[in-house]
C-alpha cells in the first residue's frame, strides 16, 4: 500500500528522475481570484496560462489537479522561484513538513480519505502547496477529484470570513479540510473494527483477518502521516516572517488540536486492532478446544464398545475355554448391560472433568 | 464505543454544521446565584432568561444539562463573546484542553462513570465549562443526570469553603468532582479483572474473552481522557491572568496529583488486560492439551486391542496354516492375556512419558 | 490487589468520607525523645498525650501503627497545622509524593515487604510521613508490625550516627529502611521465577500460570510504587529550605541510587514474566505437540491394520469370486506378511518426516 | 548477520589487532582531481602513490575500494595526520557518526543494497569518508562495487552543481547516494511483505516464516544504522567550521528529511511483520482448525456405525436371548435405517454447531 | 542468574551486614608501580602491606582480587579516606555510576565475559575502581581470574601510551577493556542465536526454547548493566576537577560510542529473541498442524472402509433381506470397487482442500 516515489540513486535533485511515478493525463488547472468583493474561476490550459491570468492586486489561487505532467511543476517552479529541492519534494513522497521559501511558505500534508467505489478501502495522497501575499498554490495527485470542491463553494459565497481574510486563510481552510476528512475515516474504521471484533468471537474466518491486518495496515500509514502534520501546523502557528495573520493563527490553533486528537484515536485504534489479532486468536483455540472436546468424547465412548463388539465376533471355538460367553444364555443381554455401564463410567469421568 | 461528533469536512467552524450529534429534548438550565451569605437556585426556561437572572456582584453558575439544542449554546456564546471556535469545541469531540478566553478560561474534560443499570459498563462523556470573574457555565450532555448534584448539595449549605470563594473555586470543585468519579471506575475495573483472570484459569469461556476485550476498549477511552486533562490541571496551575487564587491553587496541585496516581492505574490495568489475554490463550492450550492426552491415551489403549479382537473375527478356514489358534484349547484365555501385556505396556510407556 | 482508598465524589477534602477504609483497633502511638546522650521511649495513650510529652529542645519522632481512627490524624493535624489536603492525603491512597509543609516537609512512600505466613505473597503498604526541625512524625497502616524495629534498635544504641544528627537523618534512615525492604522481595521474586520456569518448561500446570500472573500483578504494584519513590529522593535531595543538611543528602543520593536499580530489576523481572508467559504456551504446545504425534502414530499404524482385518471378517460366500484368500492355503500368514509390510511402510515415512 | 569487526579486548587501538576481519584482494584505489572546468580519474597503485598524484590547487577524491589491507589505511592516516582511533573506526564495525578532525570532518555511514543475484538479500556496509579543504577521500569494504558510479558519471559531466562546489558538496552527494540507496530496498521489502502476507493467509508454509523473520532481521539492522544517520545529518548540517558551505547545507537539510522518512518506513514495516508473524500463526490455527472438523466429523459419523455393524458381527448364539435381531425378517434393512438415523441426528447436532 | 548482595534492611551502612555474600579465599592483592621508564609487580600479603610498598612519585595500580574478606575493603577505604558508603558500594550490588571522592574518582561498571568452561554461559560481575592522582585501585570479584592480564602485559611493555600517560589513562585502559569484553559476547549469541532460528524452524525442541529464553535473560541482564555505564563514560568524559587528562577524554570518547554500539545490538538481539519465541511457537503450530493432516486423512480414509468392512461382518441371515450382497456372484469385488469410489472420493475432496 505504501507507493514510493523517489529519484534514483545517485542523480541530481534538479535531474527529477523519478522511480515510481506514473505517466497520466495532463493535468488539471484551476486558478480562482477573489478578494472581499469579487470572485472568479477559470479552467486554464497550461501552467503558463494560469501564471499569465493572475491578478497581483487581488487573492490568486491556482490548484493543479495530477501530478504526471512534471513540465507543469517546473514553469511554476521556475516562476515563483522554487529551488530544485522543493519541486522535487512536490513529485516525490516526503514527510509532512513545512519550509520557508524566499517569499513564501511551502508545505506537505497527507490527506485521508474513505474511497467511495470500494468499501473499506482509504486513499492516502500527498498534498503539496506553498502560498505568499498574494497567491496559493496547490498540487494535488490526479485521482482525487473533490476535496477542495466545499472549500471553493464557501470561496464562491460573498461575506464568508475566507474571503474577508488573504492567502494565509485560505491555506488554513485548505488545512483544516484535509484535518477534517480524518474524522470519517476514523469513524468508519471504528465501526468496522466493531463489527470485526464480533465476528471474531463468533464466527473467525479468513476474510476478517484479512479484514483486520488491512486495518492495521491502513492505521499505521494514517498515523505516518499524522504525527509529522501535528509539527507542521505547530510550526506554521508560530511562524515569525508575517506571512501569517493573527486571526489565522487562532484557526491554526483549533487545527492544531485536531490532529492531536485523531493521533489519539490511531493510537487507540491500533491498540485495539493488536488487541482483536489475540482475540481472533483465542476464539480460534477456543474452537478448535471445543471441536476437540467432541471428538474425544465420541472416541472415548465408542472405541471400548467397539473393542468389546469385536471381541464377541471372534471366531474361537472347539475348546470350552473359547468364549463360553457366546453359548451363555443371557451372553448378548450382558454385553448391552456392560456396553451401558461403560457409557455411565465415562459420562461420571467426563462429568467431573466438566467436559460435558 | 468512541463516538464522534465533527464538523463536515470542509464547512466553516461558524456554519455548525455538525456530524455523529444526535437530536434530543431541549436542556434543562439551572442557574445557582450564591455569594459567602446567600443561595439562590432557579430552573431557567432558555439561555436569555438564565442571562437576564444573573447577578453580577454574587456569583453565578449556570449549568446546561444536555447538548442537543445547538441555539442555546449560540445565545450563550454571543453573550459571553465566545469565539466560534470555542463553540464549535463545546458541540464536537475535543480532547481535555485549557483556553484563555477574553475575560475567562475554558475548559473541557473527560468524565467517566459507572452505568447504574448496565453491569459493567462504563460512560465516558465532554464536560465543558467556562468562568469569568463572577460566573462559571457548565455544559453537560443530556444523559448524566446526577454528576454535579453533590456540588450543589455542598453550595446549599452555609460556612463552606465553596461558599467563601470566588468562581475559580467552583470549577475547582466541579474538576475535583470529575476526577474523583475515576476511582469507583478502577474500583470496579480491578474487582472485575481479578473475576476474570479467575473464570479464565478455572473455565475460559467465550464471554470472559468478550468481558475482557470489553475492559481493554474502556482503558484505552478512559486513558485517552485521563493524560491530557493531567495537562490541562498543570495549565490552569500556572495560569497567570490571576483568575485562579492562590488558595484555588493548591487545591488543584491535589487534583492533578490524583489524576497522575489514576493514570497510573489504568496503564497498569492495560499492562494486565493484556496480561489477561495470554492468560486466557494459555488456558484454552491448556485444556486442549489436557483433552487431547485423554483422547489419545483411549485411542492408544484401544486401537492395537481392536485390531487384534478383528483379527481372530477373520474367517480364515480350510487350511491348518489358517488361524490355528483359534481352535486352539488356550486360544481365547491367551487373547486375553496378550490384551492385558498390550495394556500393560501402555501403561508403563506412559507413565514414563508422563501422561499418566 | 490494588486496594483504593478514596474520598466519596463530589464531597469536599475536609470531610474526610472516605470509601474503601476499614474500621480496626485504635492506633498504636510511640513517642521516641532523643539526643546525642539521652534517649527515652514511650507508649502514648492517644495523639494528645503524645503532642503533650514532646521535648522541643530534643529530637522526637511520633509513630502512628494502624490508620483506622481518623481522629488520631486530626488531632496530629491541628496541631502541627497541616492543610486538610494533606490529612486527606495520609488516609487515602496516595502516590508517592513529597510536599513543603510551613514548617517542614510531608513525604509520602510505598513500602513493600515479603508476607512472612504466606509464602510468595507480597504486601504494600502506603508510609506517610512528615519531619520538621525536632520532630518527625510516621503513619503506619496497622498490619505492619515491625517495619521500623530495627530503626528503634540503632536509636537505642549510643553513638550511631543516627542520634548524632537530627530528624533528618532519622528521615534518611527510615526511607532507606523502607528502600531496603525491596531487595528481598526481589530476591524472593527471582527465584521464584527460576523455580517458575523450570517447571513451566518440564511440566506447565495450571498453578505455575496463576503464580506466573500473580507476580506479573506483584510486578506491576511494586514499579508503581518505586517510580516516583525516585522522584521523592531528588525532590529531597534538592530541597532547598534547609530542612535536610548536607550529611543528610549525600546518604539520600545513596538511596536515591539504589531505588534505580531497583527499577532496573523490577523492569527485567518484568520482561521476563512476558517472556516466561510465551514459554508457558510454548511449553504447552509442544507437548500438545508431542501428544499428537503419538495418536497420529498409534492411529496410522492401526487404522489400516483394522481395516485388513475387517475385511477378512466379512461374511461373503456362495461364490468362486467372494473372498477366495479366505481358503487359500497360506492366506492367514499371507494376511500377516501384508500387515508387517504396511507397517514397514509407515515406519519408514514417518521416518522420513522425522516422527520417530 | 551482523558481522562484527572489533579490536582483540584489552589491546591498544593504535595496535590495531582486528577480530573478524577477513583477509582479501588489495584496495582498488581511484583518485579524481577536478575543478570547475577540467576532470582527471586515475587507478593508483598504492596509497602513496594516490597521495603523490594529488593536487592541492584542485578538489581531489580518494576512493579506497576494499579494506583487507591495513596498510593502505595506515598510509593515508599518517598522511592526513588520522589519530589511531579514526584508524581504528575506519576498520572496525562502528556506528554512523561524525567525528571533527584537526581541519576536517570524519564521518561514517550505514550503506544499504540489495543484492542483485540473491532475490531479497539486502547488503549493509559500512562507508567511512573524511574530507577537508581539497579532498574526499572514502572507504568501502571490497565487495560493492558501483555505489559511487553515478556520482563518478555527473562529476565526469562539465557544469554540474557537483563540478561547481567544493569537497563539501562531494560529500554531500555521496551521503545522498547512500540515503537514496534506501528506497528501492525499502519497495522491495515492501512488496515482499505483502507476497508474504498473501501466502501466509492462504497457504502457510514453513519457507513463508523464514522469509518474513529474515526481513525482521533486515529491518532491524536496516533502523540500527539509519537512526544514528540522522543525527550525522543533522550534525553535519549545524557544523561550525566553516567547511560546508551555506548551499551545501540546503541540500544536506533534504537528505536528512529523506533519512527521517526512511526511519518512519523502516518503523511502520517493523510494525508490519510482527503483525505478519501474528498472522502466520492465525492463520495456521486456523487450517488446524478446519482439519480438526473434519477429523472430528468423520470420526463422530462412523464410530457409531462402526460399532453398531461390529454389534452384528458378533457371534452369540443358542439362545433365544442372543441376538434375536439376526435372524428377524427386516434385521439387515433396520440395520440400515438405525444407520440412517444416527447420521442423520449427527447432521443436525452440527448444524446447530455451525460446523457444517 | 541477577545475584543480588544488599545490606540487611534497616541496619547501618557502616555496619556492613551483607546479604547474598559469600565467604571464600582471602583476596589476591598485587601491586603495580611503574612511570615512563620503570615498571615492577608484587604480590602482597595484604591490604596495609600493599600501601606501605606503594611509591608516591609513581603510579601505583592496587588490584584486588576476591572480595570475601570485608577486612581488605575496609583497610584500603581507611588509607584512601572512602566514606562507609563507598565501601558498601564496593560489597554490594551497584549500578554502573561514578562518584566524586574528595580527592579521586570512583567507579563502578559491570563486567561481561563468555564461560571458558559451560558453551553459552556468560559471566557478569562488578568491577569497582577508584583512582587519584598517583594511584588506580581495582575490586574485581574472586572468579574472575585473567580480565586484566591484557592490560598487565601491555604495561610491562616500555613505550606504550599506559605507560606515558598517568592512572586517569590506566583507568581508561581498564575500562576499554571492559567494553570490548561485550563484542565477543555478542558475537557468540549473535552466532547462537541464528543456530538457534534453524534449529527452531528444522525441529524445534524443548532445549531450544530453554537456551531461547537463557540468552533473554543474559541481554536483559547485559543491558541493565551496559545503559547506565554508557552514563558513566559520559559522567567522565565532562569530569572537571583535572583528574582525566584531554589526551584521555578523546579516547574515552571512543569508549562512549563502542558502548552506544553495544546498546544498539543488544536492543537488537533482545527483538530478535522475542522474535525467535514467536517463530519457535508458529513451527510447533506448524508442526502441529501437519501432523493432524495425516492423521485426519489417514483417519477419513479407512472410517469409512472400516464402516463398510464391519457392516459385510454382520452375521444377519434366515431371510432374503438379510444381506443379499453376501451371496452375490460379485459381491466381494463389488465391495473393492465401493472402497476404491470411496478412496477415489476422498482423494478429490482433500485436493480441493489443498491438504494433499
Amino acid at each position: 500500500m505504501i507507493k514510493l516515489t523517489y529519484l534514483k540513486p545517485g542523480t541530481s535533485p534538479s535531474a527529477l528522475q523519478i522511480e515510481g511515478c506514473t505517466k497520466g493525463a495532463p493535468p488539471k488547472i484551476t486558478l480562482c481570484t477573489y478578494d472581499i468583493s469579487t470572485f472568479e474561476e477559470v479552467m486554464c490550459d497550461d501552467a503558463s496560462d494560469a501564471i499569465r491570468r493572475m491578478d497581483p492586486s487581488k487573492n490568486n489561487w491556482i490548484d493543479i489537479n495530477g501530478l504526471a505532467d512534471i513540465e507543469t511543476v517546473r514553469v511554476l517552479g521556475t516562476h515563483f522561484n522554487l529551488s530544485p529541492l522543493v519541486i522535487e519534494d512536490i513529485l516525490t513522497s516526503q514527510r509532512p513538513k513545512m519550509e520557508h521559501l524566499d517569499e513564501g511558505i511551502f508545505l506537505i500534508t497527507s490527506m485521508v480519505r474513505t474511497n467511495k467505489e470500494k468499501e473499506g478501502e482509504v486513499e492516502i495522497e500527498q498534498l503539496s502547496l506553498f502560498f505568499g501575499k498574494t497567491y496559493v498554490v496547490t498540487f494535488q495527485p490526479e485521482q482525487s477529484r473533490d476535496s477542495f470542491d466545499e472549500v471553493r463553494r464557501r470561496l464562491r459565497m460573498e461575506g464568508t470570513l475566507i474571503r474577508k481574510y488573504g492567502p494565509d486563510f485560505l491555506t488554513y481552510t485548505l488545512l483544516d479540510t484535509v484535518v477534517d476528512h480524518y474524522f470519517p475515516v476514523l469513524e468508519m474504521i471504528g465501526d468496522d473494527t466493531e463489527l470485526i471484533e464480533e465476528a471474531l468471537v463468533e464466527r473467525p474466518s479468513r476474510n476478517t483477518l484479512k479484514d483486520l491486518f488491512h486495518y492495521k495496515r491502513v492505521l499505521l500509514e494514517m498515523r505516518r502521516g499524522a504525527w509529522p502534520q501535528r509539527e507542521v501546523f505547530s510550526h506554521l502557528m508560530h511562524e515569525e516572517k508575517g506571512l501569517v495573520c493573527d486571526q489565522t493563527r487562532t484557526y491554526l490553533r483549533d487545527c492544531y488540536e485536531h490532529i492531536t486528537q485523531i493521533i489519539d484515536i490511531i493510537e487507540n485504534y491500533r491498540d485495539l486492532t493488536t488487541g482483536l489479532m489475540d482475540v481472533y486468536h483465542s476464539s480460534l483455540s477456543f474452537r478448535t478446544n471445543e471441536i476437540m472436546r467432541v471428538l474425544t468424547l465420541v472416541s472415548t465412548f465408542f472405541m471400548p464398545l467397539t473393542f468389546l463388539a469385536g471381541v464377541y465376533g471372534m471366531n474361537f471355538h472347539d475348546s470350552p475355554y473359547n468364549m463360553p460367553e457366546l453359548t451363555c444364555r443371557y451372553g448378548y443381554p450382558a454385553f448391552w448391560i456392560a456396553a451401558l455401564l461403560i457409557c455411565l463410567g465415562m459420562f461420571i469421568f467426563f462429568r467431573r472433568k466438566k467436559w460435558l
